[in-house]
Order: C-alpha cells, then structure tokens, then sequence
C-alpha cells in the first residue's frame, strides 16, 4: 500500500512557500509541517512563534507577501503607541498580528500546550493540513557573536543579523522532546518522505534536528529524506543562510548546506545556478528551478520534490 | 498657610471630566486623582483598569469623546481579528489602547505596582497631576441580578447593565490597603480639599471608600469634603447611576446621592433642574450648571467646586 504522510520540516519564510505548495498538491491529511521554535520568545510579556505564525498565516493565505512575515492588510496602530507608553518597539507587531500572540499567550497561560494552541488556531483559519511545534518543551536559539551571547530576536531583528555569528546553541535543546504527534507520525510506517524546506539550516532546521530523538526518529521512519536547497547561485533568496555560513567558515553553496546536513540527506534539490558544484555531494541530487516566485511556482517545486522523494523510495 | 492639596476620588466618564477641569485650574502637583480600580479585571490575558485609562486618556488630552472610554483616532484591526482565532471580542480594545494593556500587563508581571506603572504613564504621557490607584492592592466589584453574582465587566459591557440589580459587593476589599500616596497626602495636614466627582456612587466612589481606613483617612484630614451630583434632573448623564440606584430601592434623584455618602459631605454640587428637592439634604448646597459638555464647563465646575470647598473651610 501507497505510504501516505509527508513530513515537512520548515522554518519562515522559504520554508512556508514550499508548505504551501505541498498544501495544495497533497491531500489535507497526508502533510505534516514540523514549524522550529527555536526562534521564539517572550516580547512585552507575549509568546510569540515567528516560524509557526509565518506557516500559518502562509497556508491560511492572510500572509504578508511584501514583508515575508506577518498578515496582509496590516494596520500598525499598537506599535505607534507602545514606544510612547514606554514599550519596546523594535521587533515589529501590527495590529492583526498582535491577537494571534495575545490569544496564544492567554491560552498558554491557562496550561494548553503550544501544540494545541497551534492546532486550534489552524482549525480556525482553515488551515487543513497539520502545523505542529517542533516540540511542547521551550528550547530558545542564542548567538554568539563578537559581542559575547545573544538572544536570537535580538541578533536577527534589533541588530539585523549585523553581528559576525560565531557559534550557535539551542539553549534547553537537550531536555526537549519531539512533540508526540510527530513522534508518532514518525513511528507510524506510513511516511512517504520528510522533507527539508528551503529554510536556514542553522537557526530554522538544526533546532528541529537537534532535539533528542528526533534525527534518529526521521531515520527510521524508513522515508527518504529529501532537502531543498535555501542557495541559489551561492547566495540565500532571503535571510542570513550565506552570511552566516561564511562566519561559521563553511563554503556558502548549495553543495556546503548538503555538507552540513551530511548522512541526513537522501535527495537533494538544486537550483539550475547551483548544478555544477555539486556534483560530489552525497544524496540524489535533482537540478530544478527551485526559486519561488509564483504560486505555480510552490506548486512545481512540491511536486518534484515529492516526485524526487517516490523515486529514492521505489528504488529501496 | 493656604493648604494646597485637592484630592479628588474619581470612576471613568464623568469624573474624568471634572479630574480634567480641576487639572487645568490647579498646578500640576496640587491635584492628586483617586481612581476606582473596583471595575479592573483580566481579559485576554491582559490587566485592563478601566477608571484608570480613562483618566489617564482623558488628561493626556487623547481620549475619544465620542464613546467616553478608550483613545482617539483609534483602529480595531485586532478585535476584527480576535474573534476569528476564539478570543473573545465582547470587550472592545482599540488598537491604540491595547499598547497600554500589554504594558502594563507585562510590567506588572514584572513585580511592579500598579501605582508605579499608572505613575509611569501618566509622565510619559505629560500628564502633570497625579492619578493613582485607590490601592495595590487587588478589589474587584460583583453584581448580585436576578441570575445570581457576576463580575462587574459582565454585567456592565457584557450585558450593558439589563440586569437587575440586588445587592454590589467589593471582593477583598477588606484586604486592601489604601494606596500610599494617597494616604499620606490624607495625613499631611496639606489637603485643602477632598472632591468626590460627578462619578456613579455605587460601583465608582463605594469601592474606594470601601477600603479599610480610607473614609476615616478623609474625615481625619481635616479638608471639606465636597461631591458634585452624577445626577442631573432625576437622570444619570450617562451609564447606569438612576436604573441602579431604582433597583436597589433609593431615590433616584441629586438628593438621594447625598443621602447615600451620608455624613461623608461636608459640601453638595447640584444642578439648577435638582435645586428644589435638595432643602433637606445635609451638606452645603451649592447650585451650580454641573452638565460639563465643554472645556469651559469643566472648568467652571472645578473652580466652582474649589471655591465651595475653600468657603467650608474659611467657616471652620
């Protein structure tokens, strides 16, 4: 019988486009979109999940396609206000945006976990298919740069990812588990492919990889494990992916995120700029136009992502 | 020496229009505004003082005259988007005044008072006088209807004050200490005068002198302590103060007010249209135009007010 769940593993921005692809060339039940939390935090006493709110906005088509986060016909009223009350204004909060983080906060504070919420919330959007936090367990992404450690947010947004990187950590990542539905799914034998969105593979897809368990548990869910390069023609369609590579001394190229992910990786997509070096790379590698401008665009990339994964699959 | 301080006990609307009118007849530091904090409560997961922001609103001089409670030029960019993510939108929060309920709800958690979080954003706000809470301390105002108790926010949003109303009680007031600001102004031996604004008796002024100490701190400061009526020709101005005090078996009328702070008031402000029925009353009657629909209204009412205040205490 046809294995039938695909796993996606995504952080924001790329990632999403690609989820909302396999939205709409895979039946609701068959995606599973693993979001990283890594990047969230608590800002003027909210919890706020940039990765998860990017995916979901995406996949609900609320999303904010000029900035790449956050909701379309935003209004920014709140974050006029709060810089003259005395409030924090630099990370960015409009209007509509702001109720998601205050209905979240409100119902974490009344014990439901971030899955839960999560899952309500895409309910009530009509969002089909699933969209889970990597983990129920807080972990929280931290940078060190020259300046010693900061905060993810801090170094991502307030200083705009300016600061060289050094070193990067997953702060409580070793006492987080993966959430139990994807636990499961990644138990259930029917997983046709786990894909790797074209996300950061440092601060978006390393925090998931990182939680205990959860690199063995993509394993040996037995499906093959295919990635969508976040490089074209050496550089990050958007992001840090290239700048932080370089700091981190690794070769900024579709063929150094490949090297990263190492035994992980059974197929791999690359953009046509990108075809030449990477030739020595360790998966499958299939040559695509993997730059995602239109919806057909997300449409074709899913699809010959998948295609790529049933063809690892068929030959096993 | 001329004692300097006016104290002046306020609830929301009417009672922020005299605080306003007294703000601008008196310097900044001879004012110092009690505010009801009976009708606070948690929504969304936010700290909301209903008196507090409205006070606050209005003498910062960005109140909306239009609805009486929140700011002007406001938007509803998130309660338009509240309701659709299963938070509950019957509370209307305005974009703008929602950048004050996560402040404050964050600095609070943060261990501050409510005084020093009220303190911090009036200065922010340029407002010179002081508003402060009636206490740190935590009190909130039930309604006992027909359909037995419910919270003050329920009754008074919620269901627009259609219940009926039996008996208000003011939990853990007995707890409650009164702010200590306003104590210590009481005990300076500085208060020339203690206003009771045109505010609704029962569920805006009781709450603040139901606090264990307060009503004696007034007397005991030795200052006259004068009420403007929050009724004029028989009617509320606005809110529910005649239906309430119908329902709970007193007389609806300028008179009936006075009856019921008892031998608080040393002074009486009533309108012309209630001039005939307040002969028997106790305090000193002053009849006065007490509608304040202008600037200049509020204030004339202030210095109005000061000047009755100023003669019972030129009789001692």
């Amino acid at each position: 019988m046809r294995k039938r769940l695909v796993v996606a593993l995504s952080g924001g921005v790329g990632g999403a486009k690609l989820a909302l692809g396999l939205s709409r060339v895979l039946p609701a039940d068959e995606l599973l979109v693993v979001a990283n939390t890594g990047d969230d935090f608590e800002h003027l006493g909210l919890s706020i999940s940039p990765d998860i709110d990017t995916l979901t906005y995406t996949l609900a088509g609320i999303d904010n396609p000029a900035t790449g986060w956050g909701r379309r016909d935003e209004t920014w009223s709140f974050m006029d206000s709060i810089g003259a009350l005395g409030g924090e204004d630099w990370f960015r909060l409009g209007d509509r945006d702001l109720a998601l983080h205050v209905e979240r906060t409100r119902r974490l504070r009344l014990g439901q976990t971030l899955s839960e919420v999560t899952s309500d919330i895409c309910r009530r959007l009509g969002i089909g298919a699933r969209v889970l936090p990597m983990s129920d367990d807080r972990v929280r992404t931290r940078v060190r740069s020259e300046r010693g450690w900061i905060d993810f947010q801090d170094y991502f947004v307030r200083q705009q990812c300016r600061p060289v990187v050094h070193e990067l950590a997953f702060d409580d990542v070793a006492l987080a588990r993966p959430q139990a539905e994807i636990a499961a799914a990644l138990r259930s034998g029917d997983v046709r492919a786990v894909i790797v969105c074209p996300s950061n593979p440092f601060i978006s897809v390393e925090p998931i990889l990182a939680i205990p368990g959860m690199r063995d548990a993509i394993k040996a869910s037995g499906a093959p494990v295919v990635a969508v390069s976040p490089i074209i023609g050496g550089q990050a369609v958007k992001g840090p992916t290239a700048k932080m590579m370089r700091e981190l001394g690794l070769e900024a190229s579709a063929a150094g995120v490949a090297a990263r992910y190492g035994d992980l990786l059974d197929g791999y997509i690359v953009d046509h700029a990108d075809a030449d070096g990477v030739g020595h790379v360790g998966p499958q590698v299939t040559i695509a136009k993997i730059l995602m401008k239109t919806l057909d665009d997300r449409e074709t990339l899913a699809r010959v992502t998948l295609d790529a994964a049933d063809a690892l699959a068929s030959q096993r």
